[in-house]
């Protein structure tokens, strides 16, 4: 399977998680089978791309009963999980930084926001949404005491850039930005950015032209 | 300018949203000119890209002297933005859905969530994060009355694709949907998806990979 995974592209792995969210819904309504025009309609793509996508995570579908739902999820699970529960840090304790430790907190099975960091020292030692804060000086430790290699990054456009910077020079491997900056560096480090501001700004300008 | 105006995409219109920012803070730290290789960095393209982008918005720059960061300014806020203020809706008033009303209320010059739409009763009426929570009942009345012709999806998975279709029927043109599900409609309507779910997955996986 190894060499099969490094091939994988982004956009497929973006896909597998999407299918896998809407499998685990459909397991719990007792639906054991699916077919790919069905998943294909969640992604907006096409049946052939799903079936694609699906042959790169090994599964062969039958063209008139579909795939078995309950492999696809196990098969999807092991590429996208690994064994351990993956620790995530996140850097920026602001408005926006407090909802997504409400939102990515609760039951969540591969993943866990297990520190947050931020500049502001009234909030140092403070457990903020059920996870304590800790001063941006201590984050080269607790990366390596809770081996966090993944970041979300909640802070102001103007420093996103630096904290990057400084999250790749701590052995930081991936960056979830939400400041609204592209932030590049030279590292092969991934970084995905989701800009909500320019995505609303983009959602504004289609629904005049659609009025 | 109309005409062009039509043919823009849905990248560019990103792009734009994304260089309008980024050269209000150039504006800002006192800087009055602008090359295209600069803007290019902060979108991760190129710089032929980015003289594209401007001269859908009518700018050409000069080679020697790049770009006037103010023209460039007012050139594409003739385009994002509109002579009146948009005024938007929030559906869906959870965790995230408070953060989302943190974070894009305060100085917006071009749009404002001007109320909030949750089912749950406890919330109808009250003041949260600045907005009033109306009942999803309201909603048709409030999208007429203050002429709301966009609206920020941030409802469970399990109901987005009925409320999505409940705002479309309302009139509602344009969605932003941060329910990690994508929602199609055979309708002409725009929606944009940001999935926080599925690019959190994808930077797990990356990093791992990155190890």
């Amino acid at each position: 399977m190894t060499r099969k995974e490094n091939r994988i592209s982004e956009k497929t792995i973006e896909r597998l998680s999407v299918y896998r969210r809407y499998l685990k819904d459909l397991n719990k309504k007792g639906k054991d089978r699916v077919y790919s025009h069905e998943l294909s309609q969640i992604v907006s793509g096409t049946a052939a791309q799903v079936r694609r996508d699906l042959m790169e995570v090994g599964c062969n579908g039958c063209s008139s009963k579909g795939y078995e739902i309950s492999l696809l999820i196990k098969e999807i699970s092991k590429v996208l999980d690994c064994s351990k529960k993956e620790n995530i840090a996140l850097i920026g304790v602001g408005n926006l930084g407090r909802a997504l430790l409400g939102y990515f907190s609760g039951a969540r099975d591969n993943y866990d926001i297990v520190a947050a960091f931020d500049n502001d020292p009234a909030k140092y030692n403070r457990i903020i949404c059920g996870r304590r804060c800790y001063s941006m000086e201590q984050l080269p430790n607790m990366i390596d005491e809770l081996k966090i290699s993944t970041a979300i990054l909640a802070v102001p456009a103007e420093s996103a850039e630096k904290e990057a910077q400084n999250l790749i020079d701590k052995g930081i491997k991936a960056i979830l930005n939400f400041a609204p900056r592209h932030i590049t560096t030279g590292s092969g480090v991934f970084i995905e950015t989701l800009d909500m501001t320019s995505a609303l700004e983009k959602a504004i300008y289609f629904s005049r032209k659609n009025t």
